[in-house]
């Protein structure tokens, strides 16, 4: 029987040692879209429960546990997407608890991604609502309001929040890309205030535990933001089905192949339906052989790119 | 009886009438802080209930319940904010539910406050888990992510958003604040897009339906955004608790009285904890005569500021 005698405080911290454990920098997104779930498994779950919210919410539990049986392997940690849950109603609300706790149980991290944000009293809220949940590890917030309204994460140390820096999406540019007087764009000033807001809470790792969300689909400003924010760990949505590939993220790690998780999500979960070789009833098994090829490509593109 | 002939399609003109209709411009929050909520009603539920998240979700219910009861005739829609529901887990989620079709059914518009926000394909599913619900009549979203992100909520021609483009708390300056090379500050660039954006949704009233949140505890930046933003509504939170006073907001407001709603929460529904005339049984009698006086202060001071 080993003795667990260091118990990892910072959220930051268990997540460097599941990295250094799984030799896994992927983090895979459970954003059940509805319309891509194998449909036997819906089939299945309308048999066998008569109200249709509770069907679909039931449907998606299975779906998300087979795909964590495959992923768990090649994966240091899961960012299922409240969002997703949140449109199921209170049963997909349900769904989401369990499958937090599932994920756990099969030793990976939960980031929930839930970009929540307020003034201070209300983002309390809103961190007591998610990071007091034994399951949920860290949490996605949206710093428009600046300082006050990420305090609240700050405080629960052994819990994680990732703050948006630069996002994913296509339209991103329209506030994020306006340039400043000092001739910095203005994903640039986000990324020094989270660096300076998370400057009090550094983990043994050496990283903070406040970090950011950098789009895989803008390699440029990534870059530009890894040398920027030394300490600072990434989030980098986007690899995969929005764009992003292994060259785009290899410059979000640093030498010793730390600093960043890179998510993909329809990419993986999905994986069957542009995988001739799987059929529906496979889709769990495409999910995995996607997985442990994204973490190997992960891995290799790190390789090159510091050797 | 009264053969209603004109459906009123647009949120921002069901927003414009309910105002016309009750002379009223203001909303009041619905935020149960649970340590403000009077005792006899939470020891009542725990009498009822043997579940002590059930307990205090039920206490929340009858709380707003209570108070929608006495401020419906001053009010013109209420604002819910989220976060204090989600930190109840699904049973606050329940009482959400159910508070939103009580105010519904007292003749009130319902604001979610959720500040939502991702990439397109997710900010559709928040649209879908909020505004397909009949008794929500629109969100407020945050408008980080560029124009992928609002869009979503813009198909709901019948419910409306409000998108932050100045907030009320004390950091907000933090990133908005930014000065960028044309002189213009973040929120300014915000308003500049946010008017854009909803410049193909005017509703027969002229205005947009998609609204920005302006923070009362920034009058001069009310000023300026107001004369930005002339087809903009404007809801402005802060007002009460936070700082913000009647001649803080007049600004917001055009010639006719329209153009805004004035958010207050704690001031009004936790009225009697500031007030001696009332005991802890009067909560809701306070509430009631809190916004009373409120939407009285509000119509005063646009009138002054007008003439």
């Amino acid at each position: 029987m080993i003795i667990e005698v260091i118990k990892l405080k910072f959220f930051i911290d268990k997540l460097v040692g599941n990295i250094n454990k799984t030799d896994s920098r992927i983090c895979v997104g459970l954003d059940p879209h509805l319309d891509l779930i194998p449909e036997f498994i819906l089939d299945k779950a309308s048999k066998k429960y008569s109200n249709s919210q509770k069907n679909v919410a039931m449907a998606v539990l299975e779906f998300n546990k087979k795909i964590i049986d495959e992923i768990a392997e090649y994966t240091t940690i899961v960012k299922p997407q409240i969002a997703f849950y949140e449109k199921i109603g209170l049963e997909g609300l349900k769904t989401l608890e369990k499958t937090v706790e599932y994920a756990k149980e099969k030793g990976l991290l939960v980031l929930l991604d839930a970009k929540r944000n307020d003034i201070g009293s209300t983002a309390g809220a809103y961190a007591e609502a998610y990071l007091e949940n034994e399951n949920i590890d860290a949490i996605t917030i949206n710093p428009y309001f600046g300082i006050d309204g990420v305090q609240p994460f700050l405080k629960y140390k052994n819990k994680g929040a990732f703050a948006l820096v630069r996002t994913s999406n296509q339209s991103a540019g329209d506030i994020q890309d306006i340039k400043s007087k000092e001739e910095k764009k203005i994903y640039e000033h986000m990324g020094q205030l989270v660096k300076n807001w998370g400057k009090d809470y550094l983990g043994k790792s050496g990283y903070a535990n406040l970090g950011a969300v950098i789009g895989a689909t803008y390699p440029q400003e990534l870059k530009n933001l890894r040398s920027l924010m030394s300490k600072v760990f990434f989030l980098i949505p986007g690899y995969g089905a929005q764009g992003g590939g292994a060259e785009d993220v290899a410059s979000g790690f640093d030498k010793n192949g730390l600093g960043a998780i890179v998510n993909s999500s329809r990419q993986i979960i999905f994986s069957y339906k542009n995988n001739d070789k799987y059929s529906e009833k496979e889709f769990a098994i495409a999910a995995g052989k996607a997985a442990k090829t994204m973490k190997e490509e992960v891995n290799q593109a790190i390789e090159k790119f510091h050797s």
